[in-house]
Parts: structure tokens; C-alpha cells; sequence
């Protein structure tokens, strides 16, 4: 086409199409360039404005490493991950939620009751529930990763002072399909917001606050893998959590234990003589369809 | 908001914003933002085809530098760099077109009638023309950043056999408004196709080909910048340029002189003997409105 025109540019790029296309690519690309072509129209987006959103992603690019993922971060803060996972939650489990740029694979295996905590500082919280089905039966043979902030509110992987899986640990359900571990109560924290996408929440006068939350990946043969995360009930990030991550079923209450009641069948049982925090927390998973 | 829906996680992203950011800068996220849900939604896009998006936006991250700019590339083969240009095309000037991702700053100035082939191989080429208003006045003192690829069809920035500014110059007009200038006929040529941006156009079937052109930025004051392309007519990829730059009255056609003829007023007027082409071509600004 060499008459190329506002009107007719969409139609056009569709037409460059070739017929071995694969159908799904196809799908998703006219819709993805619908839509950016309906945005600069709808706003009448000036070259200023495409210059800096070029330089803003090329920013982002130069900041990212195998560490620091601000593509992801600028996917949660625009509420783009978070309706992903609300798109693929099939109705009847626990909801997912955000998986974040902080997740790193290959974390050690945590048997049942195992620690999280180390020698870190602060209360200990006792954090434990049932891998179920839909219909209430547990899960057997079900993996579950799970990370947290440490108490400084970092993760490893942004904290030089951490060991690479410090807070991080697999752990494989037995017949009752029962996940047990110490850690410390999660922290509120701020996501990276010293690049680009920090430069969107400083111009939309936006927090850069998560309220505290455990991380968990659900992984069983015949379900759907479950990324999610919980919640304590009194963090005041609840009502506006950056990234969108908040549902009603994944915010749990805390429960503070006195000094001396501290449970069998724990790494810690026997040295723990404080109170302490517990919170109980069924993961449902549902039938994988595929 | 702790009980976000993909129903009314558009709202919930709006409603983060405070009172204080700019109206534009609001305008154009919201309008992003609808857009972005929007598409996810229709598409009901999976986790595992947003992975494959920040891929390949990390990707196109890792491969970006000073010189190589392949998020401007994604930009130009979404089309979305020509439909920039065309919302901000004043209509009774020269179309604009795309600017594309090998413009560099700072050329040397070229005298009128100043050479660009220099040493290079084939044919020349004598392309002229005044840069005027929309009534037909010449614009005086008008500049005019010219440049195109080299025979070997790469721009001097892609090309370590090359100078810096080999086949870049900028020429400033007189009282009469022309430019002119020796150079050699572009070639059609490849966008880079080994990145990610190549990845999208092998898997829709799509070549990486450009037609010919050359480049101009033409800057007067009381007038719009200019950013043009001006294409031969018999090029085999006017009506498939995988930018979507051309415009009808963008295609010129150049035309072929016998030996002998070469006209005064050039710097290799007296040195060429051979046959050669004439391509003529008037540059339209319209008035700046801001």
C-alpha cells in the first residue's frame, strides 16, 4: 500500500500478514496493534510524546538485569499482571496473585515444620495449611516455593548482606497435604522506584508501597499451578497496594500466641520460649483443563 | 481498593492517581492503560504468552545502544512511528515519514551543490528542490538535514567501513530557498532482522525490506519541522514498505541524463562525464501554530 493514511494503517499492517501465520500470534498482534493505534489517535500523541516513551523504555531496558526486572514492575504498576491473573483464576480456588520480579528458581528443599528464619531478628511466625482440591481432599506430592521479604523489607536477590536463597524454600506436601514452616512476619515494602517506572509513580504522585504479603508457587500433578500470595490482615497497604495484588481470600488474620505454647513438630520446637505469630492458610488448587 | 476485579481493576489504577499530576501526562495513561486492559482481556491472555511479552521486551533492552535502537524499530514495523507522523501531518505541506532508528546528530555542514558520493561507486545522482511555504514562496535560511544509506545499503551508523558522517550532511538555504546536492541513488535495504523486532516480522510471514529513499529534516523558523522520506517511483517495495512510510507525494521520480549534460553550479560539475540522474523535489513546510 502506498498510500498509507491514519484511516487505514491497522488494516494495512494486518494485510502484511503472511498465511502460515500461526492463528494465536495473529490474535493477539491485531489486538495489540488495535489498540496502540486506537491510544495514539485517541490522544493525538505527539512525536515529543513517542520520543519519550521510547526513551523511557529504553531506560528501563538499560536498568534491567538478571536481577532487577523493571519490565515486570512496570507490568504490576500499570495493573497489567495483576489482571492477567485474574483473567486465568478459575472460579472455585484460591485466587492468584502477582508472581513479582523477585522471584528467583531453585530454591533449597524446606522439610515440613523446617525454618525460614535463621538468625535473622523478629517474631516468630508460624505459618501453615492444607494443599487441597475443590472438594476439601489434600494434596499429596504438591510443591510449594515459597519466599518472603526479610525483615529489612528486601528480598535476596536485592540485598548483597543475604545468601541467594535466604527466606526462600520448596517444600513437598506428604498424604495429609499439610505445608508447615517458621519464618518472621513479611514486611511492608517499597518496589524499586529509582528507575523509569519509579519516574511514573513520582509523576502520578503514587506510593510505591506493597503491604507485606508470603509468596507462594502451587505446583501439583493434574491441577493448575497456583501463583499467589497472603496477606496479614492489618497491614495498612491493604486499600492500595501498587501492584494491584490484593484479594479478599488471600488477606488472613495473624494470630499472636502467648510465650510457652509453642507447638511440636517444628525445627524450632523446643527453642522457642517467646510469643509468637501463627496463620493458617488452605491452598486450593484447581483441575488442570489443558 | 482490597478486592480488585479484573472488572474494575481499570478504575482502581485511575483512582491511585493524585491531584496533582499533570493533566497530559494523565490523558495519555489513562488512555494506555484502558487500551493495555483492554487487549489482555479481549485476548485473555495466558501467563506463559505475558512472559513471552517481557522476554522480548528484556530482549530488546539487551540489544539496544547508542547506535542500535530497536525499540524505535518495534515502533516503526507496528506502524506506529508512521501513524505519529500522520496525526501530526498539517494538511497543505509535505507529508511527513518516518524518521526511522539511523539519524544521527551533528552532520558537517554541505555547501549547495555540495557532494555526498565522495569516493563511493555508482551512478550519481543530482537531487534539488526549494524549500517553500504553502504559497509558494521560497523559505530562506531554512535547514536541511540530509541523509541515506551508502551503495552497499547501510547507513554509516551500521557500518564500521564507513565514516561517521558518510552520506550525512546538513545544507542551509539562500534567498531563493533550493538545496542541492550530488550524491548516488539509494538502495532498498533491510531493516535489522536479527533482534527481536526480526523474530516478530519472520513469524508473520513479513520481510524485513524497505523501498529506497532519502532522508531530510528541513527546521525555519515561524515553521513546523519537517521530517520526510522522499522514495524513487520504480522501487519493487513502494507498496510494501515494512514501516509503512511511503505517501503519494512522497514517490518522485528520478530521471536518467545523458552523458554530457551535467549542469554548473556543483561541486563535480567539470568531473562527471557519464550518464546520471535528476531527481526534483520541493519541500512544503506549513507555519508552526505553538
Amino acid at each position: 500500500m502506498r498510500n498509507v493514511t491514519k484511516d487505514n494503517i491497522t488494516d494495512v499492517f494486518m494485510g502484511y500478514f503472511g498465511p502460515d501465520t500461526d492463528p494465536r500470534l495473529r490474535t493477539i498482534l491485531e489486538s495489540l496493534v488495535r489498540h496502540l493505534h486506537a491510544f495514539a489517535k485517541e490522544t493525538s500523541l505527539t512525536h515529543a510524546e513517542w520520543q519519550k516513551g521510547i526513551e523511557f523504555l529504553e531506560w528501563a531496558g538499560d536498568i534491567s538485569d538478571k536481577e532487577r526486572h523493571e519490565f515486570v514492575l512496570l507490568s504490576d504498576v500499570l495493573g497489567l499482571s495483576s489482571l492477567v491473573d485474574m483473567i486465568n483464576t478459575v472460579p472455585g480456588g484460591t485466587s492468584s496473585s502477582v508472581l513479582g520480579p523477585f522471584h528467583i528458581s531453585g530454591a533449597p528443599p524446606l522439610a515440613i515444620g523446617g525454618d525460614l528464619k535463621g538468625d535473622f531478628e523478629g517474631t516468630v511466625l508460624i505459618s501453615e495449611g492444607i494443599v487441597r482440591d475443590q472438594d476439601g481432599n489434600p494434596i499429596e506430592g504438591a510443591e510449594v516455593d515459597i519466599w518472603q521479604t526479610a525483615p529489612n523489607g528486601l528480598y535476596s536477590s536485592q540485598d548483597p548482606e543475604q545468601d541467594t536463597y535466604s527466606f526462600h524454600g520448596i517444600q513437598m506436601t506428604g498424604p495429609d497435604g499439610r505445608y508447615a514452616f517458621t519464618s518472621v512476619k513479611p514486611v511492608s515494602y517499597t518496589v524499586p522506584s529509582d528507575g523509569p517506572v519509579g519516574g511514573i509513580l513520582n509523576a502520578t504522585g503514587r506510593h510505591p508501597w506493597r503491604p507485606s504479603h508470603l509468596h507462594f508457587i502451587v505446583k501439583a500433578k493434574g491441577f493448575r499451578p497456583l501463583v499467589t500470595e497472603v496477606f496479614p490482615d492489618d497491614d495498612p497497604y491493604l486499600d492500595e497496594d501498587t501492584v494491584f495484588g490484593v484479594r479478599e481470600d488471600l488477606v488472613m488474620s495473624y494470630v499472636d500466641m502467648p510465650a510457652g505454647t509453642f507447638p511440636e513438630g517444628f525445627e524450632l520446637s523446643g527453642k522457642v520460649d517467646e510469643a509468637y505469630h501463627t496463620v493458617n492458610f488452605d491452598l486450593v488448587l484447581t483441575p488442570d483443563q489443558s
